[in-house]
């Protein structure tokens, strides 16, 4: 069996992640390709290794026969999908929207974090948060996803087993998390030039970014008591993303890496390490893998725990692709190896 | 005045930052360098762009006159000096030693955290820690000063003044600190190859960094029952460290903000941020700066401080140099502006 | 069919990009993998994300039984391989080396380049020069493969069409090459460390490198009137080489380029760009294509060729992996697509 | 004494640079800064670590008094300047223009290389080329000086000398240079972005760069008859130029190079380094300097020389600076050191 899909957005650093996945899908053929940046030329031009699907032309979408069309995906940023697009889109067609816009279920959160009017709000229920490995069933399920964010994705697989596991009490999550400049998307903007960036590092979004009401509504769900602070700092890399989790630690550290350990005991995807080895960038970076593991502080009044992505695959396309993987009855790792 | 210093380890990084600032310094006199890796050569063959000191002949200390020396900067890596030099060194000549070997009061903690033998402990009590903001007046009156610790200065600076006031009642910080490539100093070693590090970051050190027992020590001196969790990390850069602090808010933001503008307020290199302005490693780059500014977090249940610093200007070089010159009364700032 | 397969070397930086494919190669068992560094470890302890063969023991390979291996691949840093490895080998076992030991004909070039002696002179003739696109039906007849270069890969695929075109008259080649980091290979020296390499440049081996006599051989072969200025630089960055070929232009821009596309039409991993496009390190990184194109200078005197390529890939693991193909029959893109 | 002047476009790369510069020079007074970008701010609002001028706003130049201004610098991008700016100034106000709009003699090159219109070509003639060490004597009798480009100053210095004396017979350039990326300057582009890059490479105006008329213009002053091939690279670092010269060995390679060495005994910012050192760009990064050594390559048909510079100093604010320091009478090296 195989599906027809298109892309909104191909041309950013995120669609153009999720193509080279497509591309080499045996499952998939991609029928349609929309970006600004890149209109008239063919994939083939923009992205010269590609194998299948080089001739494809990039177009307008409201010029394309969305007909045969089975899945949707959006890598526009945030705001243009809600604002527009979604309500000229056939809603038989299954969607998987890799921006914030359906993630929240909050249009106050919405409005307030993102910066602008929410104008689909209506759709927001029909979404299920697409966290493959917390949220297997309702993916499944669904035929509409919203793709979680980067942060969002390498904090909450570490942390939602042990906020299940009650006996553990934990009422306080510190989270220090470091980007690649990927995750800012390819706009054109001073602050993100190679001569800004190279050799420098810097905390930003302090006590408001995007991500942190979405990590704040999936806590709640679990438990609505925890409090959150959340510091995203930039790294001078291109893509990966590392976040360093602290809460105070009440039981013996193998209880909670138990936890980890029994959670995920058949997930490909999630790898905890050994021992007190530690995550790396580097051996996450291209693949769909998180790799974490948990420690405990010199104190020992605290737990620590590292999680590593790249921010562009398990943190954007690759987890998509997952997604899509799920929605259509593939096989979960195609392409994704 | 003039006086006559000489350097040991002169050709690794933090040697070779701190012959920059003694080579243009109008009351120094360079008269003596001694390294293993160039000896032989000459300082301006090993440093092409050197203005006064470049005829100076690399040599072996053993065979040195330090007759004339009046300040002896060490620039070894820790067990060193404290197992053989110090012992061959005429008392009399002043000293600072920007290794760990003279920073911790308890010879457990050195030789837990340095992994070696301490065979020059008698001396210990001799030494002043050099944190020149906090200790001006120790200093100036020390022969013989442990300069402080990249880290521990990125944080120490910060959260002393907090720490004396007594009814903020901080009794808890959690520190994610980021670090550049050359604090490893310049052993040719494979984790630090630039095809191993370029494009990666990770968390090191995680339960048992080197500069833990330092900043616990200071902590100490001023309250004893706060507890500290310490992650050092690594960043893909040559220099900087930023450190991110966190603890509870139990006062409003402006009383904490306050407290720190007015301990340092007539202090030259210590920057306290305007309304919600961002320290970045750029900023501070080859500069003896410490910016620091101060925030809330989203919860509004924590203060958020971030601090940056070049690793090798004001968390080494730097503050040795600022150190000489209190010690000789030179002007504070001199060279370093 | 299915072959059985043995490293020498694993742990480099080409012998873990070599492993990479051939754990995904549908037609290779990896029976052995042998290495100093990392004894007694599994493959897959050393490198995380292996799908096949990560159970597989690094080991001596003086105790492995070698009965069963149909193909070596040496990734042995030059010198070692030739001077007591490959004598202690069953003989009738195919061999591809990635080294320098079996590339010269001349042992007074070899030993005067790479300042060793050379020990197993008698059986370089048995190795074919293994430049797939130039020399296919040899590499495929033959049982020794000498992997080549990677700077002679990214300068002999543009310039050999060229000079066997003798048309073209061309006598005289400016080459000026730049590579990335890891074609110095994984060795701990203080040279290749990211503090001396990032924001860095230069050239090195000015007059002296290994890879000259390699490229000088090789246009002798076709004609040996032609002369050769060779200059290599050191990138700061990973991986992937640059070629900025130099030489007289005595024909129409055009007819150049027509021999390049003819002698190159069928070929799937050369590509020609189209008009004035200037190839990337980015477009050719991790694959195993060779991107080029070719221009006339501003004085119309001159044809300047650029041409880039990955050095782990097509110049060493890919291309060793497409002679492999080659050699066993093999779909010649097998895992490199 | 000391001199009023006023800056045009502080806020990009070199703008900054320079403003560094002069804050530091005991004879200059900042008394003017014009910039669209960081208008109504002070100096020390953009520029955090000023120590003298961090009180002087940033302005539109029209409203401003240039009165008492002895001399501006303009940092504009080429166009700007000679377009419109110019023709408002009061002519008797000396002017160091860093853009590449006085440079060439010829309308007809400067339009079709800058791809724009010269509108003030009559005062092309009062502009003197600021190629300090060759054009000294020139410059301190200018006014108006038209400050070189960066890849211009890299390749003039070395061969001018070896132009000028005849018996070496060069008739021939092939210069391969590589720049960092702040030569591009501060505009918000696709192409200049950190994830763009990171870890590339490449070349680009292969026969149409900016600077190939200024190199052209000044080799035809010596001898019009010389040919010259140019091909520019952009490297991934922040600044440096790195120059790779290629010409036709017809002396002995010390002859070269006593040439080199007589022309530039006396200067203090050039360095020819000994034996067979070769240049790196961390050994001039920022400085004032020119690093050169030249070769024989091991056909022993050609010369090589090759030199570097920091493209922001030698190659625009700080050769800017020395300028100054000639027409004002200052001592040349003041601020540079």
């Amino acid at each position: 069996m195989s599906i027809n899909v298109c892309i909104f957005g191909v041309s950013g650093y995120t669609g153009s992640k999720l193509l080279y996945y497509l591309d080499k899908h045996p499952n998939v053929n991609v029928a349609g390709a929309f970006g600004d940046s890149s209109a008239g030329k063919t994939l083939g031009e923009v992205f010269p290794n590609l194998q299948n699907c080089s001739d494809i032309k990039i177009t307008d979408f409201k010029k394309f026969n969305f007909n045969k069309i089975d899945l949707i995906f959006s890598c526009l940023p945030h705001g243009k999908f809600q604002e527009s697009v979604i309500k000229m889109l056939n809603p038989k067609i299954a969607i998987i929207d890799l921006s914030g816009d359906f993630r929240l279920d909050s249009k106050k959160d919405y409005e307030n974090f993102y910066n602008c009017i929410h104008k689909s709000m209506k759709l927001q229920n029909k979404f299920a948060y697409g966290l493959t490995e917390v949220n297997r069933e309702n993916i499944k399920k669904s035929k509409f996803i919203a793709n979680p964010g980067c942060y969002p994705t390498s904090i909450l697989i570490p942390i939602i087993p042990l906020l299940k596991e009650k006996s553990l009490k934990i009422d306080d999550f510190i989270i220090d998390s470091k980007s690649g400049v990927s995750g800012a998307g390819k706009k054109a903007i001073t602050q993100n030039l190679f001569s800004e960036l190279s050799g420098n590092f810097f905390a930003y979004g302090i006590n408001k970014h995007k991500h942190y009401p979405e990590i704040k509504q999936e806590i709640d769900t679990i438990n609505n008591k925890v409090s959150l602070t959340f510091t995203p700092h930039l790294l001078p890399v291109i893509s990966g993303i590392q976040s360093t989790i602290y809460f105070e630690k009440k039981k013996k550290l193998s209880e909670y890496k138990n936890v980890l350990k029994e959670f995920y005991q058949n997930e490909y995807f999630i790898k905890i390490l050994k021992d007190s080895d530690i995550p790396t960038l580097n051996n996450v970076k291209n693949s769909n893998y998180l790799h974490m593991n948990i420690f405990s502080d010199q104190s020992k009044k605290r737990i620590i725990i590292v999680s590593c992505i790249d921010n562009l695959v398990k943190g954007a396309a690759g987890q998509a692709i997952q997604n899509m993987n799920l929605m259509f009855d593939f096989n979960e790792q195609e392409s994704l190896t």
